[in-house]
């Protein structure tokens, strides 16, 4: 009889581990790849592909990759801007493209992080951008326009919770808009005893919560130009640490954004965008290894839409030149803007790619560079067609990005879902409500 | 103590359910959208979608999304063509572009359909292009070259198991490979007792397997050119009662190609595209339906890889219009064969497009249509502008792929996968191992 009750204990035992009556993960990670559609994911597995071995290994997007989504908005298009899709992500609600943390009706929305603060948590966010660019701003603000950032950063220091800020941690850019001549919000934040930092090489400096590190005067330099491309991996490491250190029992919800993938996919730098990518990837193994750590924790990643209407091949040909894009040293906005008439534009452009123009490209590149605009526009469509990549556009498209995630309560996420539906799922894990 | 042992029972039986140590689908139907990237199962529901209403339905596509692939080839490209990715697809083995059925030092590599003849099933291929176009071909042919199109036909009648040829039933296109001057692979088909149809009209004919239908002397013709546009579903509804009254004990497997999709995206033609996608999605659908009422059925879908480049959306615009799209009459190819500089071209270009060209559009047009290639091209460029559809390219790219599943087995294919792996899936659960 004793042995019949052990047996159908641990059976029962078995099947509750099953079903999972109640997941409520502590710790919530939520990071954001803006623009990153699949054309990225793809093209940076092959991007770090080593091509002299057959084998072409997983990244860690492929270990991770569950499910899809679409991104359309509440406005009369099917493509939208960063604003209403992040006010989506952050609030599972559409908006109109522009729409920060409001509805069609301009109504303040309720976002994660806000949530997340009322159940207690530590909140943190870390972007590459400057702190009040759409995403980031869509978990804090509320505003009916994403231009009107001076107020969007003012929301950062205003909306409270309890007396307090809601975000405790932030990391990223923008000394524009938190350090102005009207307001210093940097400022403000001090004088409510966080602690700051204004140089990433001054990251260390910051040693317990709450905190804020502004590190540019706008977003922090793109990845290729910079001297620590890998920084929002630092800054990610960095976030961990202190929410680790400063943890509470309800434990924390922290946003990443590899925010400058985007920008890179609207200039139409693959180069760029590749580099932008390995820094994401960086900070989300990262996180990964946290999440192995630390089991109560979820990691759901995605993207806000599509950018640049980005292909892995173009012109017929069925090649995509990976070996090209790895020499390109800086991001072509930045070797344009230094190319000048009188230059040695051969040689120049040969130390910029790795590799030499042909004698007609020479030509036309000499000829056509009349004005920034025009020297631009010729650089990036002769190394477009060195790496035989394909751009569209330099604004958004539409076609449904990725979705990934590991950690407590991640299977939630497999499948097709809209936007917003991830948006409503994470909540639902944060309140611990049963599953359906 | 009988009360515990049937509880025990009971507790024992839902946990070997939650195991299914063992799954072995009877039937296995395998769904391939060439050329069906991303773009183009998301662009497929913004298509359907209803402009006028706020909700945006779930497709077929959305409902059944489980992961996705990664298709490049063998070769020294990571951009795949037809032939390598179906024989990757059909075999569980990447080779170079071109192959068909061989490996990379040109030996023949079984097929599912091959294992599937094997096991004892039924075996049945529906397709829009010619029967032994790159992708039905991977399935029953082996040869080094695509492009040996006589060759690989023989295949279809010479390859046997147990004496007889490895399909029992084919639904598709390509008269002039079947019906030669040098052999009449049809007559010879109707000598081992094949039931035949030369027309689509006459499908209802084929009362029983084996059968053969060729419906057209190459490719059917284009969905959005076609007074049975919906002649996939048309097939596949054909080909499941087919195998549904011969049913035997092992089962089936069937592979069914929406073949056009890839041929719309090559000619960059949108609407071209939609069209065959609805198509494809009505043959799922069909499917679907067979799959709850036959649960002892496994139905995966993918697409061998992307074509085109497309993206909804282009030139900075935020923008794809369906309601354009939804609008053109025929073929891009169609409408400009027919276009000639003494009609009234801008008549003809309302009729078949819908809307007006906008005046200096028409100049353009009629300048521009100096030969038949350029004619083309200016149609191209002018409706790819008004619908705001961007491509890249008239041949493929290497983003990766979606994966869809439903039915018995189909949890085997969520998250992201490499296509062989697909196909070592499939071959896994008809051979009914147990479960890693």
């Amino acid at each position: 009889m004793k042995k019949l009750s052990l047996l159908l204990l641990l059976c029962l035992a078995a099947q509750g581990s099953h079903a999972q009556a109640q997941v409520q993960p502590r710790n919530i990670i939520f990071m954001i790849g803006d623009g990153m559609g699949p054309a990225y994911t793809s093209g940076y597995r092959y991007f770090v592909d080593n091509p002299e071995t057959e084998a072409v290994d997983l990244t860690v997007f492929d270990r991770l990759l569950v499910g899809t989504a679409s991104t359309y908005p509440d406005d009369d298009t099917y493509v939208t801007d960063s604003a209403a899709s992040a006010t989506a992500l952050a609030t599972g609600v559409k908006s109109f493209n522009g729409a920060i943390g409001v509805d069609t009706e301009q109504k303040p929305l309720q976002s994660l992080l806000k949530h997340a603060k009322r159940l207690g948590k530590n909140t943190a966010l870390v972007v590459t951008s400057e702190l009040n660019h759409a995403t980031p701003a869509s978990f804090v603000a509320h505003n009916k326009s994403r231009r009107n950032k001076d107020a969007i950063a003012n929301d950062f220091i205003d909306i409270r919770i309890n007396g307090r800020p809601t975000v405790d941690l932030m990391l990223g850019g923008g000394q524009q808009y938190f350090q102005r001549s009207d307001r210093d919000i940097l400022q403000e934040f001090r004088d409510l005893g966080y602690q700051t930092a204004t140089e990433l090489s001054q990251l260390h400096n910051i040693t317990s919560m709450p905190a804020i590190g502004i590190f540019a005067d706008k977003g922090l330099t793109r990845a290729i130009d910079s001297d620590t491309p890998l920084r929002l991996s630092q800054m990610t490491s960095a976030a961990l640490a202190l929410l680790k250190k400063d943890s509470t029992e309800p434990g924390f919800f922290l946003m990443i954004e590899g925010s400058q993938i985007d920008w890179c996919g609207h200039a139409n730098d693959i180069a760029c965008a590749m580099r932008e990518m390995d820094d994401f990837a960086h900070s989300i193994q990262i996180v990964e290894k946290f999440v192995e750590e630390n089991p109560d924790t979820l990691l759901v990643i995605t993207a806000d839409h599509s950018t640049g209407g980005l292909s892995l091949a173009a012109d017929k040909e069925y090649l995509w030149r990976t070996e090209v894009i790895a020499q390109q040293q800086h991001s072509l906005a930045a070797f344009s803007r230094n190319l000048h008439k009188d230059a040695d534009v051969e040689k120049s452009w040969r130390e910029n790619f790795g590799y030499p123009l042909q004698a007609q490209d020479l030509v036309a590149l000499k000829e056509g560079m009349t004005t920034p605009d025009n020297t631009y526009d010729m650089v990036l469509k002769l190394s477009s067609r060195y790496s035989n990549t394909g751009w569209t556009t330099h604004g958004h498209d539409a076609v449904d990005v990725q979705v990934f995630a590991t950690g407590s309560g991640s299977d939630l996420f497999r499948g097709f879902q809209d936007n917003t539906d991830i948006s409503k799922k994470i909540l639902q894990l944060m309140e611990g409500e049963p599953r359906p």
